[in-house]
């Protein structure tokens, strides 16, 4: 059953069409009854459903029917396995449609420009290529079981801080290479039902009403066929943003939007073909949507728990393993300390949280697969309830314990009030009770292993002295205490890799000086240096660097090769990377190949290296794989500011496989043929520029070196004037060039080449 | 004699006055011989002239009349004397003055954005306060001897690459608080004669035609008088330049320039009254400086290489004296090692550089005053000559002559070719073969004195373990090599005070990730934090901090007290910071009081601390002084992007007294009071601002607490939603607010406190 999109814009009404590009109430879309256009629900839930069926509650922020709480981004991608991520998505499908709901909105694709952001962990990750890939998984995911999805929050909305009016302000070149990717990607690869856009302004025009973003990148170049959804109150401008590209208004503003709008077409503000446009959008939406509304399905909560134990599993990083202190065994006298360990912290707050269907703990998880001795809480977490320990009687009961057995489990971890959507955190530290308590643990018994549960990164500098062997389990779900147990004890061998660095300190963030900015302003000073991109140009010294993460097995590598094909000039130039892969220990496990790109002598400044292709290779113990990773065109390329487009630049490229962004097993250098990327010479064209390209420089010297008093007579003078145009040098005295023979020296270049401004690849054509 | 400058605007034809605002050649202004106007002469000269009488070389880079070469701005600016720079500039004049010389384009306050810069060696200071304060100095001894000068580059020419097209893209917060306030201040205090603007491009428009700079800003606001003069080609668009507020363009494109400005006039382009406000300038400054062409003066060589002499001393710095090896006695046998000992390097490269009327040998001047025992050049500077020694041959030799002494001094520095204008250095690093020859020599005999020759900044951890005494000579002047011999046996004590940071590594400098740009752009993304505010905002170590010098003798602090005056709403808010200063030692010396403000809560993110004054006393041996320095209301403000003004933000603010930025000796804090920044509250204004606001928090709790399921019923809910502004809230449904609600409550606001948009306080009133 579908719509009739195109009759159905015969027969609206302009008041009923203004009405369908606000919503009904809170989560609803609005109906037209009298032509059998149905209302659909949309629900956040980017790890899991918080369907509000009804009327919708104050804000939007309260109870919602229980649902699987799935790893949140922030621990999923650290799995680095799209595939997971296809999966998780198609069970979230089945519960939307348990639910009647047609749009799960998310996934969140922005990048972790700095670790502070307060929503960090509902994104994937500092690096736009990974999250691009695991994003596309979970929507393909999703989208193939008939639910859809909105690609969230669109665009550069990365901090909480003033979210709603702050100016972003990002050069082009860093919104095509940082913030975009991802969302292009999955426009492209996975053609999500809907987009959301962003609270905040980018450059100057809010995201809501941004032409450029909404129709000229989002429609017109990348070919979204969707819906542009507005983040819940993020329309300033009703009719404005209408006729930027944004389709629905969410929640709606009633009575007020659709008359605003109705009014503007009628005085002729807003095109009529325009508002269709919005209303075909719409209209499409509900067509694809409203066969949810007829299900009357269940799905398998147990089934779908323990595919949230799985996920959670699979996103655990191990970050050390010092004598090989994990996995334990049975027989060993395990304690367990750690507030977290009984009361679980598997999500964060805000409109992320999901009304579980039930929550492991894994102190009794720990308990069903190892011999533990006995738990402490070791810290509050929050303020201390009356008569309750203090400080110092939970650490000294922690120690004690520690003391009595042969290995401490130490969680650790954020408090919920430490980072949620709303606001972004202030620092990167773990309590200080937690590491006191730690210390004081780690002197009654060496033997610790360090659980880490937290959505954002944080600072482990202090913790890793005392913790041989330390996981990091992020927010893992309501399955997450069995992930952990499965970890601990060796059920599961740990495969996540770290989807964003640990820096040694917050100031070490590249975004650190221009992080959230204020009076409405934030820069994006750092440009394309976030994450790994900032460490390694920085050649910053990180905890842990990005792509990073321990096996209970190794792995060895050989004969990586690479193969180009295609050319730059057909935009299909493309590398297989491929590398042998040895489990080379006695217990299965995964590694992930990690490819990263390096372009090796560039006209323009890039990244040191730039994460262009990964796989995630099961390896049973013993056994080898040939893993293969293919690359495009787009993995060599950056976004010209001169000639506004991607382009390549010739010349050699170092193709890096490796275990993580600071390990490189192996480069690979290949040579990549194309057009100059150099503008042709003219008359603005400086000394140094006609020195350095050869026609050029050998017609100069052919002029000048007959005139012995000429430009070029005198080195430390052509140091001294390089950088003049030659415009401005021809209009100094002496030295043998003038305006008239400066034109000649041109009209010698263009001959010779036959390349000119205005032959489409100058960069001053305006 | 002087013109009768209006009536000469009434007699001069259209032709003429087109032509007056170009050159005639290279140095000279136009003439109009029927009316007796001449033609002034105008000459490179920062720290001596350059003079080159006639018809102008090729370029204007060639020989030079001989001068004094007094210290590089970046050696004077390290004595922190104002005094000596006034004294510098007298001599400058009176050199001038017998070349029939009227202008000197100098001086330079451009900021030292990054180490990298090919010109620093030209400019004063990473620190605007700093910068402005010696500026006044020289101007004001220039311009009292009746010679003009030209305050350049204005503005935000911060680096050699590209240096003719480049747009600076700064935002205004960082031009007014870092870029331009040394402009500013020349201009307001001593009203150079002229002002040069700069090649590159300012936020997308050229120097030369940006009406906002050369109009808005010099002109309307600071109040500047003189003429505007480009920078040597700097001219692109010769009418909108004229427009924009450029009163004469050099060297002059003839005949092409007038012609196009006479047309520009005839065909309406460009107003007659712009043309004669033009003209007016250049008539004005020829008709100051024109005194200048009758002189028949001579000036006293020696007494001016007496003052080099004396300025080179006091801008040394010393940075290390363990064990107080300096300064060296008779009877010491002392060995001298290293190229630069014999072969002076003095001055940087490019449009500055002087022809000297004598230059001082180190080497020699040591030997006049200390017992020289031998002198090895210890590396080669550039090429080595065919037949020359390796190397290792002069490394060899240098040790050995250093097992043979009781002390050696070790000359280090960089190349020629290692910094001029034109182009920028690429690295921070001292040669690679002299840091080998100093490792060798200390090898050889531990106790080194080191003495650097540099015009910018270079890395030095790999010195300072092999010299135990080390000393910043930067480029000294022809004179330096006596300055050097008078540091070295203590005739001089050292006095100098570093006037930019020495980081440990290039890429801690905040600059690194957007330097120098490309593509003809450069983002100043690092906003405020250059230099010494960068390095104390990420809490980084350096290697030696702003401020920092040692002496022969040591400094005592006593009773330091500050005195407030005045109020921020009277503009006169002012601070009189006194303290005691007591010379411990026994020997005579000069202290650099520096005081340091820092606002200890401010709604805007601010520098650690910054400099706001700072005064040099001299101390006879046991003396004390009551050293008094004075804040304006300045030295407490920010440029608010809010309400686009300086403003004073009302609370504590710490006034730190400090030997240096990093080692501060007294803080005292002051409570200032004023009017509230923060703008009215109003429907945009978030929760959050609500709430922080003592009225409309009250308001805000009396109409929420009626409603027990009100918007401040859950914090944890105020906390995520926080951030949104009220308006968005108020489309919400449930919580107790809506439209109506709202306007109530904005409208008791406004009752209360008298404030409302529109009032001249609040931020968005366009």
């Amino acid at each position: 059953m579908t719509l009739d999109v195109e009759r159905l814009l015969t027969e609206l009404t302009l008041e009923e069409k203004a009405a369908l590009t606000s919503g009904s109430s809170f989560w609803y879309t609005a109906p037209v009854e009298r032509l059998g256009i149905p209302s659909i629900m949309v629900s956040d839930g980017p790890h899991g459903l918080r369907a509000q069926p009804g009327t919708g509650d104050h804000v939007g922020l309260g109870g919602s029917v229980p649902a699987t709480c799935f790893p949140t981004a922030s621990a999923i991608a650290s799995s680095w396995d799209p595939g997971l991520l296809q999966r998780v998505g198609a069970a979230l499908a089945q519960e939307a449609r348990a639910t009647n709901l047609s749009v799960i909105l998310g996934p969140g694709v922005n990048m972790k420009r700095s670790p502070l952001c307060g929503r960090n962990f509902e994104y994937l990750s500092e690096d736009p290529y990974l999250a691009g890939e695991l994003a596309v998984g979970i929507v393909d995911g999703i989208q193939s079981c008939g639910v859809g999805t909105s690609l969230k929050h669109y665009a550069a909305n990365n901090q909480e801080e003033d979210r709603l009016r702050v100016d972003a302000q990002v050069d082009e070149r860093t919104l095509r290479e940082i913030y975009l990717p991802a969302f292009e990607r999955v426009v492209t690869g996975a053609q999500p039902w809907t987009v959301m856009c962003s609270y905040n302004k980018v450059n100057g025009t809010s995201a809501s009403e941004n032409r450029w973003l909404l129709t000229t990148v989002l429609r017109e170049e990348w070919g979204f066929e969707g819906l542009v959804v507005s983040d819940w109150g993020a329309v300033y401008h009703r009719v404005p943003a209408t006729r930027a590209g944004l389709d629905l208004e969410m929640p709606p503003r009633l009575p007020r939007s659709p008359e605003e709008v109705a009014a503007a077409v009628r005085d002729g503000a807003l095109d009529g073909d325009v508002l269709d446009d919005r209303v075909r959008a719409v209209l499409r939406l509900v067509s694809r949507g409203m066969h949810v509304l007829e299900l009357d399905e269940a799905y398998d909560e147990e089934a779908h728990h323990a595919l949230a134990r799985e996920a959670a599993g699979d996103s655990v990083v191990l970050l050390e393993n010092a004598g090989r202190l994990l996995p334990l065994s049975r027989g060993v006298r395990v304690g367990v300390v750690g507030e977290f360990a009984r009361t679980p912290r598997f999500q964060g707050a805000g409109s992320s949280q999901v009304n579980p269907t039930r929550v492991d703990v894994a102190l009794d998880e720990i308990g069903t697969v190892l011999d533990v001795v006995g738990f402490e809480p070791g810290y509050a977490v929050g303020p201390v309830a009356e008569g309750g320990s203090s400080d110092e009687e939970l650490r000294s009961a922690a120690a004690d314990l520690a003391s009595r057995c042969d290995v401490v489990v130490v969680f650790l971890g954020l408090p919920p009030a430490d980072e949620s959507e709303g606001f972004d955190r202030t620092h990167m530290d773990l309590p200080a009770s937690q590491l006191a308590t730690l210390a004081a643990v780690a002197a009654a018994n060496p033997n610790v292993v360090g659980v880490l549960v937290n959505g954002s990164t944080v600072l482990l500098d202090e913790v890793r002295p005392h913790t041989p062997a330390l996981v990091e389990a992020w927010l893992g779900g309501q399955a997450a205490g069995g992930a952990i147990a499965d970890v601990l004890c060796g059920a599961t061998n740990p495969s996540g890799r770290l989807a964003e660095s640990v820096p040694h300190r917050l100031e070490d963030t590249s975004s650190y000086l221009n992080f959230p900015g204020d009076s409405g302003i934030v820069r994006y000073g750092e440009g394309l240096y976030i994450g790994y991109r900032g460490y390694d140009k920085s050649r910053l010294d990180v905890a842990y660097p990005f792509g990073f993460g321990l096996s209970y097995t190794t792995f060895g590598y050989a004969d990586a090769d690479v193969t180009l094909s295609g050319s730059v000039e057909d935009g299909d130039l493309a590398a297989r990377v491929e590398v042998t892969v040895t489990n080379q220990g006695s217990v299965d496990g995964a590694e992930v190949v990690q490819v990263y790109v390096r372009d090796v002598d560039s006209s323009v400044h890039r990244p040191v290296r730039e994460l262009k292709g990964f796989a995630k290779a099961w390896l049973s113990a013993g056994s080898s794989q040939r893993v293969g990773i293919d690359l495009d065109q787009r993995a060599f390329s950056y976004w010209s500011d001169l000639l506004h487009r991607w382009v390549v630049e010739p010349g050699e490229f170092a193709i890096e496989v490796a275990r993580h962004s600071r390990d490189i097993v192996e480069t690979i250098t290949v040579t990549v043929d194309g057009p100059s990327v150099a503008p042709p010479l003219r008359r603005e064209s400086t000394l140094k520029e006609w020195l350095a390209d050869p026609i050029g420089a050998e017609i100069l010297r052919s002029v000048a070196s007959a005139d012995a008093g000429g430009l070029l007579a005198d080195e430390d003078l052509v140091n001294v004037i390089g950088t003049m145009p030659m415009s401005t040098l021809a209009a100094f005295p002496g030295r043998g060039l003038d305006e008239d023979s400066l034109d000649a020296l041109v009209a010698a270049y263009q001959e010779r080449t036959g390349r000119r401004e205005g032959t489409g690849t100058g960069p001053d054509e305006e």
